[in-house]
């Protein structure tokens, strides 16, 4: 990636070149001038086509060479094939910067890849920059640019404001503006990316979070094209304090990989994807609403550093339907202090001022109540959000003066926190509220979540974590797939203990070892070529004397005879039989996308059934491992539910981010590693992998070491 | 519960008398007649005041004695302290249905309760049935018939139409009013219940089910007040084919809280409600814009049978979203058969036209693609619903009439299906497609969730349950808690089985048992004051032999008179101790709403952190238990994941339905059941309760709760 400021010319263009530029409005090469010409675009609008003087009005040149001055940037209208002269001749004359609406490229297939290609190779030699191929383009509502085809502007413009859009998709980013449009939501800047062929949603994503117009980002992706790129774009947002908001699709396609390892089949890659993007500050969205709900609260910057939240309502249900809501999303609504709560109760008898707090309607002919009663939510009750359920009240035109003379004055008393209307009617006379500073939602659990989202942002930009990024030396990794013992070994080295154990290579010597652990013991074969040993019954645990160990040598060995005839056998393992423990599971998996990635949860059901793993990329530190243990969902386990002695999440932390660290220094050479289970002892006893393997990258991948 | 069409005359009457009448258009007296006026309503409005002759141009007399005519109904919007006298004299005349706005009762306290059951008395003397006191009212707009004061007609009437609210919150009903006017959704009746001292939700929701131009019931409630009447509703809903969607509040801690203090009357278990409801074909939502999309898409009154969804995309991105959300919801979307989707890319070459079926932004240039794909999607896919993403396009003024064109002929050729849009834009251009039989939605996840809701009601319209009720008979229990070994007869009885046991009273008696049975066995205390035996050490498990059998006795013996020296102590159980099953929980719980309710889980963890259960009223059949027990999370456990056998769910099945029939027979006297853990077999080898605790009511408590 390539800095962010460098497509300025791209979005915020000081004269644009249409090449194919028409008189017919409704045309891919007329629509844009149109647009222009309609908003009071402030740069200049320099047509290009060999057949007209005139378009839409404006002189008109007959090829990019008879251009009267080098534009910013140039939006690129005509067939496939004669994109590539068009670019060579901007690029001749010093355009830095084109906006390639043609399609027929890399979404047609092979021939329109390699022709996608030749236009990044053009552009290249010129250093200019790319849009598209295959886009809808870019607006950018304050300078009047629609550097776009989009007829979403058919059924109105954009409203200014300072919420981005950044979009793979042009006609789901040209949904998404409209959307934003129709709420009232003040949107300035969207750039559908399409092909991506050079700029990519993570350039727009920084563009926006170094811009002075754009505050909160919203982003829709369906594939990561350049992971490090876009981790950067949000560590520069998240650096410059604007909240991006992604929706990334194709969450479906989950699980239909089969998977080599038992790891690899728990990190979809919409889970790995959700983990990686969070961890680097964006809010992953499932629907496009709770976007636009989150971006408008977010879009008036006001982050309180408290995660709390008061309902003042004049409808006891209204109170309950979100007080409802707010626990089921994890939002705290602590009661009013009682002192506050006597103080309104002698304002106001038969109020019920806990929270939520009831005004009854009676504050609807009083309104001194509703302000009496929010201002003590403000104070007293210290939330850093609340929100007044008016409903069709507030939008009523006889009430809506007295209602917002009675709180818009707190907005300026409490400027760190949020107040929010809950109210239905005009959006005429709602939008007086907005301007005031007080948000306006027509759904009280949309309201709560949004909400919900923009305190913890809040608390987010308080607690700043300071990076949790352990060093990491590289590590060489054998050739191929290790039995379990070589394993152990190279994991033993990187600090991660199994149970005590030995390689043997006959009955005898199993006996030997067995009586150096004390009984009971488990045996396993050891094959680089058998993967799921028990699945073939070359495994046997719970071995409680040396007749019991001899059984086992021969038992496993028939097994195996029986079922992998042709595996390479090295011997046998012998290890002390642990119990008493908690059964975990760690694994890493080499994402395509995002590289090692680590993951926990529990054994057994919990991770098979369930599905309750925390998932994260390596590496990362003890701190970080253990936020990930204590996050599933069946942590309370661990922690010692029904009685039972806690385990030592210590020791399980320390393993965890060993093993990220290990992954990191592998690099591409490794392709999952798997620790099931890995015994969790009670506190102060440690944690033990009993059993391991590692899976090397087939031939080529492993070049680096 | 009464029949349901004797509050005809509360709801659409034909003569309305307000007692209290204002000319003041604000007042609670003055707003009805104000807006009756306006409406235009169908009936005789009589104002009553002894100071006017005229109110609002109305002739108005000066008692109740004086009025022409025995009005259908009387609002009454007088001081607490008049109510009597009025209800007295409306009485007298004949009048037998009157609406209560006055407050000061029951929401109120002890004092205002009492005066309230003074109404109730009054009104039950003469026939007469109330709504309220401290009601917002009803409305029926298809007679202009407004006896409501509330403020949400001064943003607008409602629209016409099938929807019907009934609420025991005014306010909050009255915002689900005004929330579907804003919405564009017909909605003829609310009705309010407020203090519910005669007429309940139930009682509306009843009406609703056998009125002519009701046919979505939308219901909120705080509290269940009668509980077999709002059962004997919604089973009547059912009959008639009517959906009936439902909040039911106070879920949360916060809320619950909020709820006691708003209603006169505490909310009963969250979970519990869901469950007996949801078992009456109610479909429980949680937030009022849900409703609503459901409302919306329920009024076309289209159920289909085929449960399954289809997508039109002029964008892919918008087809992936929803095919996410789909997949979230458990919204089945096969793909299209393959010669459907070649014949489509006969027609359209690049089109992607699997499911979702992509036909490119080309179908806005050619609408005749528009129809094509979508007559494919619903001829070939067969989808139950089809939804095309037709986003602004479709909103444009431009593009409308030629869509509506190609789609609107496709709603007759398939009625029995839905055609929904996703389209933004100009509400009235949107509202040609409304008329046309089209759903519109803006969103594209929350159409997906409502579509979904209607395909899963066809589906339960289809499968039609024959009712699962077994016949149950009276069970005579102890007077006071069993120990564990008379419970386990007593359940014997009722063919729920236990381990082989045998209750002893000395250590040779016990180790006769137990060679009887075989080794290893458990013992435990047997005593009717010791509820949870092993918490002191009253329970030894795995004893494998006749020392271990007398030491245990000793053992336990000593516990005993440690920790509970005044217990009185029958002897000790002793049993076998199976091994090899899954360990399960049953249990009977005696809700004071819903009476006996059954329980079914897995034990330990997955009960206690994962919460995973299954609910039910009790007496039910095996055919339900079944579906209960394959209901939870975790029933994969049973099934026989991992390579387990799989459990007897037959037995569990037989259990669970048995003990739910034990506890109908067992009426109020019986508090709780426990049963846990029960150890499922292996197939075909049963299911045995380990341990059994009764509780039965104390003294008092089973004259009602």
């Amino acid at each position: 990636m390539s800095g962010f400021s460098d497509i300025d010319g791209l979005i915020a263009p000081r004269s644009v070149a249409i090449i194919g530029a028409s008189d017919d409005v409704t045309r891919i090469g007329g629509r844009p001038i149109a647009a222009m010409l309609k908003a009071g675009y402030k740069g200049r609008i320099l047509p290009v086509n060999p057949k007209r003087d005139m378009v839409q009005g404006l002189p008109c040149y007959a090829s990019v060479q008879d251009l009267p001055e080098v534009p910013d940037a140039a939006l690129i209208a005509v067939p496939a094939k004669l994109v590539p002269g068009t670019i060579e001749a901007l690029g001749r004359m010093g355009c830095r910067a084109a906006t390639l609406f043609s399609a027929g490229f890399a979404e047609v297939g092979a021939e329109g890849l390699a022709a996608q290609h030749v236009l990044e190779e053009l552009a290249k030699q010129h250093g200019m920059r790319l849009l598209g191929p295959n886009t809808l383009g870019v607006y950018n509502v304050d300078i009047g640019y629609y550097g776009t085809f989009s007829s979403s502007l058919d059924t109105g413009f954009p409203k200014s404001g300072n919420v981005g859009i950044a979009s793979q998709s042009g006609a789901f980013g040209a949904h998404l503006g409209a959307l934003a449009r129709d709420r009232g939501i003040g949107c300035s800047v969207l750039i559908t990316t399409g092909n991506e062929s050079d700029i990519t949603v993570a350039d727009a994503i920084g563009w926006m979070a170094q811009s002075d117009t754009i505050d909160v980002i919203c982003t829709y992706m369906e594939a990561v094209n350049d992971a490090p790129a876009l981790l950067a774009a949000l560590d520069a947002a998240r650096a410059a304090g604007k909240p991006v908001l992604a929706l990334k699709s194709g969450r479906s396609a989950v699980g239909a990989r089969a998977a080599a390892s038992h790891t690899a089949s728990l990190t979809g890659d919409a889970v790995v994807a959700d983990a990686v993007l969070t961890d680097h500050g964006a809010i992953m969205l499932r629907d496009p609403e709770s976007m636009m709900d989150i971006a408008y609260a977010a879009s008036k910057k006001v982050f309180p550093k408290q995660h709390s939240f008061g309902v003042i309502t004049v409808s006891g249900g209204a109170g309950i339907v979100a007080s409802d809501e707010a626990e089921r999303v994890g939002l705290p609504m602590p009661a009013m202090p009682d002192a506050a709560q006597e103080a309104l109760r002698a304002v106001l008898p038969y109020a019920s001022p806990a929270n939520p707090l009831d005004c009854t309607a009676q504050a609807l002919n009083d309104p001194s109540l509703l302000e009496k009663f929010t201002r003590a939510a403000l104070e007293d009750g210290g939330y850093g959000a609340v929100m007044c359920f008016l409903t069709y009240v507030a939008g009523s035109r006889a009430m809506s003066q007295v209602i917002l003379d009675a709180i818009a004055p707190l907005r300026a008393e409490y400027p760190d926190r949020i107040i929010a209307f809950c109210a239905l009617g005009d959006p005429e006379v709602l939008q007086h509220y907005d301007d005031a500073g007080i948000l306006v939602f027509n759904d009280p659990c949309r309201a709560v979540r949004a909400l919900d989202a923009v305190l913890r942002l809040g608390q987010s930009m308080q607690n700043r974590v300071t990076a949790d990024l352990p060093a990491v030396t590289p590590v060489t990794l054998p050739a191929s797939n290790p039995d379990e013992a070589t394993a152990k070994t190279i994991l033993a080295k990187a600090g991660i203990m199994a149970a005590p154990e030995q390689a043997v290579t006959d009955a005898d010597q199993a006996v030997n070892a067995a009586e150096g652990f004390g009984y009971p013991v488990v045996m396993k074969i050891l094959s680089p070529d058998i993967l799921h040993k028990s699945d073939i019954g070359a495994v046997k645990l719970n071995l409680q004397d040396a007749d019991a160990v001899r059984a086992a040598y021969a038992g496993i060995m028939a097994a195996v005879g029986e079922h992998a005839p042709k595996a390479s056998v090295t011997g046998m393992l012998v290890a002390k039989q642990l119990s008493g423990g908690v059964e975990c599971l760690m694994g890493i998996n080499r994402d395509p996308t995002f590289g090692p990635i680590a993951v926990f949860g529990l054994g057994g059901i919990f991770v098979e059934l369930l599905n309750d793993v925390a998932v994260r990329a390596c590496p990362f530190g003890v701190d970080t491992a253990r936020e990930m243990i204590l996050s599933i969902r069946s942590a309370a386990i661990l922690q010692g539910a029904r009685g039972t002695q806690p385990s030592d999440i210590d020791a399980l932390a320390q393993m965890l981010s060993k093993l990220s660290i290990f992954a990191a220094g592998a690099g591409e050479g490794l392709t999952s590693i798997d620790l099931n289970p890995v015994l969790a002892m009670p506190e102060g006893q440690g944690a033990y992998a009993l059993d391991a393997v590692i899976e090397i990258a087939q031939e080529g991948a492993a070049d680096g070491h």
